[in-house]
């Protein structure tokens, strides 16, 4: 069996980090590739920002421009691939790119969280691929699986931890008692945060990645506005050491889910920290790693675990995307992403989970019955309390049965009114194994 | 965006537990599908050994028959279904309707193992596709990540938890302290094992399975026969305390490794129950689950988490392959398997792992001295050693740095021999985090 062997051209725009690595794997399983796949696989141009900047790169000099469009209009180039990240402008060069009839394959999240939608329908049209792996969970194979082998699958709910910035942080937080400040600067320290933490530890990062996984596991379309966002600034060491007590982590999950409101079918998509059991899967993803849970109907519980981020891993990614887009044009097809249809997008208001609530009360007798009537009455029942003496004070910590998010935060702010109640401390949502 | 629509009609071969899940899921799936990927599969012909059975499934009771050539013959089927399991006469009837140009989705991994290469050869040149993601780790996507995501990735290790009876038989002896033949008595009380066991316990199961991963995962010609297997039968729950006391578990595993021996790259493939870390990932797969897990010089560490086994998983599985197969109709295309090249298989005795070792031995003055002594000469060196007296007689246990297979045996032998030594107990290879 001799394979046909078909030369494919790239055009890289951007040379960072991921660029950087990308070259390097590029040209170390060059024979590797060429032996699998039959792909011949050059790199004929790469835009760069600063062309004076010497780089350790396995390409000649010559291919550098720093013209960006130089690289999406060249007629030799038939793959082009984006790692310079932001929206602007990706999304002019992309979409370029795509009416050109050249495959993209992408690492842009931001990008694709704003405006995907209009760049799959361009790559459609134009009968190109658009792929975007390392756009999500790094390294993980995560947008693959849902475009392919889970398309007909039933998916109930998708939940993951795909910021590795804030599972280091929160890891440090449990693991060795760290405040949240001292965890995040030494995030810092090691390269795992940015100086401008806010896109991570605030959500945003987790909720751009979110919208793109739910477009792909529920077919609708769903963008980061749409994403109920809580980050993980509050949380302190004790809150953990809390969660542990009763068993569970804490860790920030991005989750969406159907939801069936009176017979209509909607989606929570919504990035908070969760309480997660100490038997969960996802409970021993540490450090920066990240995973992906699914659960469906029939497939059951599947988790995709790996690197979310880093150089090497993301290159790996997009090598993966590259070859997939070149085989692609090998046998003159492409992979369609399907339509999206719109879909309901239910407010967090209505969703209906367990809650781990921590109230500083007065320590004085009738209590825990006057805090637990208010529960009652705003449809929120107990599934287990723990009651701590402070000073002149106790501390009530409650896990709750499953409640509607509105019911639970009207008792919150009855709660807050009751002259026994000092203050109302940690509130989590709980992920369940059921 | 309006997307084309085009009718695949499917046959299926065998209608048990898999195939019946399968027409329940294509059932209720139909609208899903139809609207993600503008495919209208139906289901024309179903091959079963006894018509006169009462089946309820949500198919015309004409569309089945006895005869599995009619269903691989016939001209209305575009893409044959195998869930019939075996090697005759699934073999021939593949081997059909690929001639014919049909393409095929099949879950039978001991076929795959034993003749996959003729299969994907002859799938190559009707230019149709074979695929057989359910034929491994059930409901886990990992062939198709494999095949594609992976498929430049220098991948240097990947070891998997494929067999779900033994990974339920050792959790209930190392949760339950239950001995051997009675959690093999409960996993054949709950389904989990067959009456005649010896596939999975004696890891022929999981050795087919690695066979098929190593080929995929590193491109070269890997059959059954190349694994070298050893199963579960020996394990005590004395050795999973043990083990756990030392901070591991031990867990029956396919591993296929690169090789480098004198500068001549080879693959060591075999199945073993191993010690793995209790802080590693793999140490976290309980019950009847599944995982592999791979590691690549750029991907880093990347584990994949699901069910193995059972009826709606594996369907699952081949509904996600089927959907491709049929999207490869739509555009005229196939998925290409790539080229496997010959590869060396290195013997078991050429591998380098750490061990654990149990010895029993007279319990008097420089008993320790002469065993570490044999060690020591066979170039075995110790990294943790425990003591334990019995009644007369002492335990030792041994955990050693990573050694060659070849001169460790030598030096069990070697021990033997010695008057001091009662008998030699568990010995388990190790898996480390390095």
């Amino acid at each position: 069996m001799s394979m046909e062997q078909v030369n494919v051209n790239i055009g890289l725009l951007g040379c960072g980090t991921v660029g950087t690595s990308l070259l390097e794997l590029l040209y170390e399983q060059r024979e590797a590739i060429l032996q699998r796949t039959g792909l011949e696989i050059d790199v004929t141009k790469v835009s760069v920002r600063d062309l004076s900047k010497s780089r350790n790169v396995p390409i000649e000099q010559s291919l550098f421009t720093d013209d960006p469009k130089q690289v999406v209009e060249s007629a030799e180039v038939d793959v082009v691939i984006e790692v310079m990240g932001g929206i602007d402008p990706s999304r002019e060069l992309i979409s370029k790119a795509l009416e050109l009839g050249k495959s993209v394959v992408t690492a842009n999240k931001e990008l694709l969280a704003a405006h995907g939608e209009e760049l799959y329908a361009l790559a459609e049209q134009s009968g190109v691929d658009l792929l975007f792996e390392a756009a999500v969970a790094g390294a993980i194979p995560i947008i693959r699986p849902l475009r392919e082998s889970l398309v007909g699958e039933p998916i109930t709910r998708i939940m993951g931890i795909v910021n590795g910035t804030t599972n280091f942080i929160l890891t440090k937080m449990s693991d060795e008692g760290m405040p949240y400040a001292e965890a995040l600067e030494e995030a810092q320290k090691l390269g795992y945060a940015e100086s401008d933490p806010t896109a991570d530890v605030e959500g945003h990062d987790a909720a751009a990645k979110a919208a793109i996984i739910a477009s792909l596991a529920f077919g609708g379309r769903v963008s980061s506005s749409d994403v109920y966002v809580e980050g993980i600034t509050e949380i302190t060491p004790e809150d953990l050491q809390f969660a542990h007590r009763l068993g569970h982590c804490i860790k920030l999950l991005a989750i969406a889910e159907k939801q069936d409101s009176n017979g209509e079918e909607s989606l929570c998509v919504r990035v908070h920290p969760s309480m997660v059991p100490l038997s969960h899967p996802l409970a021993n993803v540490q450090e920066s790693f990240n995973a992906i849970f699914v659960e469906g109907d029939s497939v059951g519980d599947l988790m995709f675990y790996g690197r979310g981020a880093g150089g090497q891993p993301t290159a790996s990614a997009v090598l993966g995307d590259l070859i997939d887009a070149s085989c692609n044009i090998k046998r003159s097809s492409s992979a369609s992403i399907g339509e999206f249809r719109s879909i309901r997008i239910s407010p967090v208001a209505d969703l209906e989970t367990r809650y781990f609530l921590e109230v500083e009360v007065d320590d004085r007798p009738g209590v825990l019955a006057q805090v637990a009537a208010v529960l009652g009455e705003h449809n929120v029942s107990i599934q287990s309390m723990e009651q701590e003496g402070l000073e002149s004070e106790a501390r009530l910590i409650f896990i709750t049965h499953k409640a509607l998010e509105s019911d639970f935060q009207a008792a919150i702010d009855a709660l807050d009114e009751l002259q026994i109640v000092r203050s109302i401390g940690t509130v989590l949502r709980v992920i369940g194994i059921d």
